[in-house]
C-alpha cells in the first residue's frame, strides 16, 4: 500500500506535466444540496480526465529496458488517450488494443498522441496477451496497480492542500482507481474525514466486492456513465477500499442522466456522466455535512449526441 | 455615445455585483486554428451569458420613480432571465412578456428570479406595449439602448485590463448589443485593435444593415446560434459598429454546430452555439495575427438535447 511519501513522491513526478486542476464553488449547487460544496475540476486535466495522473505515474518508474521496448494497454475507449498522452509525454512507444466497434474519436484520440492502435474483432484480452508477448511490450492495467493507484493520490492531496477543512469527499467509482488512490491519500493526511463512493446501481461490481469480502466480476455491466462500467474490481484496489472507504452509494441511470444535465446547465462544466455521479447520488437525497469536494473526474462526453 | 469614463463608471458600479469571468487558454484550440487565442469565459457569468452586464447598468441608472413603478421587457427567452435577475438584485419589479412557446426551462428561470412571467400568444410586441403602458412600467430593450451598451462595454476593459497585448478581438454578433459596446471600449484603449464580429449567415442582420448604411429589420431569422438570431440591427448599436467594427463575418449553420462541439470536446466549456461564433469564423478559414481574444460569450444551452 502506498505510504504518504510514496504519493507525495509522485506528485513532485508529476508536477509541470500536467495541471493543476482548480476548485470551484457554485452557488446554484449548494442552494439545491443544501451543502457545502467545492469541486475538483479533473475534467480540465490532460486529455479531459484525471487518469493521466496514474498512467503517467506508471511510466515514469518503468525501468529504461521496459521503457525502450514499448507498454501495451487494452481499453474500450477511455483509459486509449489518456495511455497515449502519458507514453508519449515520457517518451515510451505505446500500443492501445481497442475493439473495431470502439467510438472513432477516441481512436482517432490514441493515434493522435502518436501510439499504436490495434483494432481487433472477438476476445480483447487474449489479443491484448497475445501482442504484448509477442512483441516483449509491458502490459499496464489501467487502474489494477499500485503505481496506477499511487499516482491517482495526487489528486487527494491537492484537495486537501487546497481545502485543508474538508469535511468529506465524494469520488466516482468505476474498477476503483480513483477513489483507492484519493482515499489513500486524504485518509493518511486527515484519519477522520469522510470517504464516500458513487457508483452505477447498472455497474456495481465494487458494492458486490465489499459485500463479499473480496474482488468480483461482472462482465458485460453497461451505464451511461461508461467510464464507470468496469467488468472487475482491482486486487491491488479492493483493500485500499474497504479500509479507506466509508460508503459506496449506488445511483440509478436516470439519476445519473439527470445530474449530468442539471451541472452542466448551472456550472456550464462540460462534465462527461461518470464525473455527475456525486451529484447524481446528492439528487437522490445522499445528505453530507460541512465543506465537501465533489471529483468531477472527467469531460470526455461523446459531443455529437449534443443534438444541436 | 458612451466615453471611456461612461463606461469605467458602468464597470465600477457592476463590480461585486456580477463576476470577474477568466481569460482561458487552450493549446488544441491554438494547435487547430494557428492561432494565439485568449478566451474570455463569459457562460460563467452570472445567469451564463454576458448580458446581465448591459441589463443591470440600465436599471441601476433608473431614476427612484422608475425603479418604484417597475420595469418590463419582452424576450424569445435568453434575455428574460438575465433581465429578471438584474432586477431583483436591483431591487426594481420586473415583468417579462414571453410566448406561450417560449422553451420551458428559460420561463422557469425568469420565475425563479422573481420575475412576474406574461405569457401570450400572437403578437408579442403588441402585448409588451400593452402591458407596459397600462401598468406605467418603463420598457428595458435587450439590446438597443445606450446605457446596456454602456454596460456591455466593462467586458471590453476586462479583455485590455488582462491582456493589454491583445491585437484583435472576435465577438458574436446578433442584434449588436454585444459588439457595439465592447469595440467602443477597446478602440477607445487602442484605436489600432482589430475587432471582427461573427455573425449567422442564416441571421445576417448587421451585415445587411452595415451593407445598405442603415439598421435593416430581417423578422423571423432563424439560427442555430438562437441567441444570434436578433430580428433587428439596434439603432444606438448600429453607428457605434460603423465606426468602430472592422468587419463582420458571416459563418454557415454547419460551422456553428460543428465549432459548438468541437470546441466543447477540447475546452470542457459547455458553451453555447452563440458562444462558438469565433471559432466556427476561424474553422471556415478566418486568419487572425497577435494575441487575439474569443468572446465565449454564453452556456444557456439547452441541455435536453443532450441525448446520454
Amino acid at each position: 500500500m502506498p505510504t504518504l511519501e510514496d504519493i507525495r513522491t509522485a506528485a513532485r513526478e508529476l508536477e509541470g506535466r500536467i495541471h493543476r486542476t482548480p476548485m470551484l464553488t457554485s452557488s446554484a449547487l449548494n442552494e439545491r444540496f443544501g451543502a457545502d460544496l467545492v469541486l475538483k475540476a479533473e475534467l480540465f486535466q490532460k486529455t479531459g480526465s484525471f487518469k493521466v495522473r496514474g498512467l503517467l505515474t506508471k511510466l515514469l518508474r518503468l525501468t529504461a529496458a521496459e521503457r525502450a521496448r514499448g507498454v501495451v494497454t487494452v481499453s474500450a475507449g477511455n483509459a486509449a488517450g489518456a495511455l497515449a498522452w502519458a507514453a508519449r509525454d515520457a517518451g515510451v512507444p505505446a500500443t492501445v488494443v481497442m475493439a473495431h466497434t470502439a467510438v472513432p474519436a477516441k481512436i482517432d484520440a490514441a493515434r493522435g498522441y502518436g501510439a499504436t492502435v490495434e483494432l481487433v474483432d472477438g476476445d480483447l484480452i487474449a489479443a491484448y496477451e497475445r501482442i504484448r508477448d509477442d512483441r516483449g511490450l509491458t502490459g499496464v492495467h489501467p487502474f489494477d496497480d499500485e503505481d496506477v493507484i499511487t499516482g491517482h493520490g495526487s489528486l487527494g492531496l491537492e484537495l486537501l492542500e487546497d481545502r485543508p477543512d474538508l469535511a468529506a469527499v465524494l469520488v466516482p467509482v468505476g474498477g476503483g482507481g480513483l477513489i483507492s488512490g484519493v482515499a489513500r491519500a486524504v485518509r493518511l493526511l486527515n484519519p477522520r474525514i469522510k470517504v464516500i463512493g458513487i457508483e452505477p446501481a447498472a455497474a456495481d461490481v465494487v458494492s458486490r466486492s465489499l459485500e463479499a469480502g473480496s474482488p468480483q466480476r461482472l462482465p458485460g455491466a453497461r451505464s451511461v456513465a461508461d467510464g464507470l462500467a468496469a467488468p472487475v474490481c482491482g486486487t491491488h484496489n479492493f483493500p485500499l477500499i474497504q479500509q479507506h472507504v466509508d460508503t459506496i452509494v449506488r445511483v440509478s441511470e436516470e439519476s445519473l442522466v439527470e445530474a449530468t444535465r442539471w451541472v452542466m446547465s448551472r456550472t456550464k462544466l462540460a462534465l462527461e456522466p461518470a464525473a455527475a455521479a456525486p451529484f447524481a447520488a446528492l439528487l437522490e437525497g445522499l445528505t453530507v455535512e460541512g465543506p465537501t469536494a465533489a471529483v468531477v473526474s472527467g469531460g470526455n462526453l461523446d459531443v455529437s449526441r449534443l443534438m444541436l
